[in-house]
């Protein structure tokens, strides 16, 4: 069976290592040559809405996913009138627009910051009075990795941040204080059946994700668990859904959701039974999902920007490298790492000397 | 970096897909086209000892290696005057000859069955006469999955087991009634740092293997460990080998030695810390060998001639599918299936699921 793969970053790339061992082949569409899944995968080197290069991809593929969420919509909806399509298109669309999302939050009671819609300068200055203090201004679409937002601290941040934003259509919410951010990564089948991987606590620097850390008995587990499965029943959804939120005073407040694999479950490739990438291909393909439980004690560290020596991160007990074979710019995710140890003291040793060998990662 | 492999078939293919991770590329020669690792890797389609195609991997690969014994040791001997070959082509020569590996064996005091080299049918009977019966024929060269053997029950099956091997160097080796046929995979860097996975309990049928059993705390390891070690330090090695050992009454007799990653070891994909493949590419490339540990209990079903849906598979727990891309026909290795369970009843209970769904594994 071939699977057609909207984008080729490390994403396709990963999607394909998990794919080839369950015998299957892989398309995927991007405008940029020899990218990062060119040598997993055959490339279509094409604009997203290359007509001529969905066609080709419908006719070739037995199904087609995505794997990034700034794929043109109208090039979805006209994939899925000639193949089908997971997860359902209309996932892809509400988490596009930053408002939607929270909209659909709301719709079905997962709590969220406080937030408004803004449309000019005077909206801004509304919500922002009724807010309050800290908040931060986000473009509904297209944003990613912390680009397109402003912290707003004081009323004479408003307007520089909404003239940088350049006037699109925006959402403004409070800044939560949270004391962490965690993630669930869920997974739903063809015929409904529903699993979620232990949640994870992550930390994000200048809007990047550094480090996740995997837990097991999370007290908010279940509660995380329970906001995924009304998203997942609601949008009919197939595939893997990563929800992102932050953890106050002992509650969860849902920040975002991305309708496809996530850099927050990276470590399910050697830290749980079945890979998130397996288990999106599993539901898309409408195999039974494979267990999401947890083995050992699992830490994952992105490589931003550079990549130390790799015998040296070798030598690191418990490392699993995973280069993504992108040249180097500054902000760039190259690779990650996977720490998994039978024990947790052995994870926060080896966590600490990988952590020395990253000059990025030294505030972390 | 890039590493050339002489061979594409499946094992090609799993070095690939555990090496593109590290941030390598392969470029793989076979005569064959569109074999298992060409979804996976640049492909050379022609003969082995093709000097162009040679010269083009030297000049292309920082380092070569190979998939299986059978490769013209005079094509590994021009590659290795031009780009670093590992393991030692040495260790090539002496695993393609199951006469001197035998002498090696004994030179090293590593206990085997009786054996004697046969030119001609006279020697055959010699030599028949001292080792006694049951024994078995074996082409000195070449032979793989019991092709080129012949059981040697009475006198009258020696002409016609001579005259069927068609007159080619051989030898003959007492049949030991063993209790189990196992094999250690151990693998060796450039600095001389050695590791062994746990011990592998294999059956064969038809001269194929079926299913491998790892196991923890095997009586027998440290004696196997001891003997594979000598092979190592011996051959100046570096890179996986495999040593398949019959047990006879508690000791360990050597049988084979395989220069390669080895059927034996699939199990480690998922089964050990690091794998065998991550392991040789490790240990090829210099960089430091990674835990041999395992990780829960693991057995390995070999998928031979057909295979069967991959949902029901994909529905037993603790399943993880490699399938190989071929194309089916009888007796061929089409894929395998690690199971992978924490605890030794699961893995008993799903191993009996998975094999009930295999026909051709009925009797194992």
């Amino acid at each position: 069976m071939i699977v057609g793969v909207l984008g080729d970053g490390q994403l396709a790339r990963m999607l394909a290592l998990a794919g080839h061992p369950l015998g299957l082949q892989f398309i995927v569409l991007s405008p940029v040559p020899n990218s990062c899944a060119a040598s997993v995968a055959e490339q279509i080197c094409a604009r997203f809405d290359d007509e001529a290069a969905l066609r080709l991809i419908a006719q070739r593929a037995d199904v087609v996913t995505w794997e990034f969420e700034n794929v043109p919509a109208r090039a979805v909806q006209y994939l899925s009138q000639h193949v089908p399509v997971l997860p359902p298109p209309a996932a892809l669309a509400a988490s596009q627009d930053r408002l939607s999302e929270k909209r659909l939050f709301r719709d079905l009671d997962i709590p969220t910051a406080a937030f408004a819609p803004v449309e000019s300068l005077t909206d801004l200055e509304t919500a922002a009075a009724t807010i309050g203090w800290p908040a931060v201004l986000k473009m509904r679409m297209h944003g990613y990795d912390g680009k397109g937002q402003a912290t707003l601290r004081r009323s004479e941040d408003l307007r520089p941040a909404w003239a940088a934003l350049g006037g699109v259509p925006a959402i403004v919410e409070a800044l939560v204080p949270f004391e962490r951010e965690v993630s669930v990564i869920a997974v739903r089948a063809r015929n409904g059946d529903m699993a979620f991987y232990p949640l994870v606590t992550n930390t994000h620097r200048d809007g990047i994700l550094r480090v996740s850390i995997s837990g097991q008995n999370d007290p908010l587990q279940a509660q995380a668990n329970e906001y995924a499965r009304r998203l997942l029943e609601r949008l009919d959804y197939v595939g893997i859904l990563a929800l992102e939120l932050f953890a106050v005073q002992g509650e969860l407040l849902a920040n975002e959701f991305a309708p496809r694999v996530h850099n927050s479950g990276h470590w399910t490739i050697e830290g749980a039974e079945t890979s998130q990438f397996e288990n999106h291909l599993r539901a898309i393909l409408g195999f039974p999902l494979g267990s999401t439980a947890a083995i050992g004690h699992s830490a994952m560290v992105n490589l931003i920007g550079d990549v130390p020596d790799p015998g040296q991160m070798l030598s690191v007990p418990g490392v699993h490298l995973h280069l993504y074979g992108k040249e180097r710019r500054p902000g760039r995710k190259l690779g990650h790492v996977t720490l998994r140890e039978m024990g947790q003291p052995g994870l926060h040793a080896s966590l600490q000397r990988l952590l020395a060998l990253l000059p990025s990662a030294e505030a972390t």
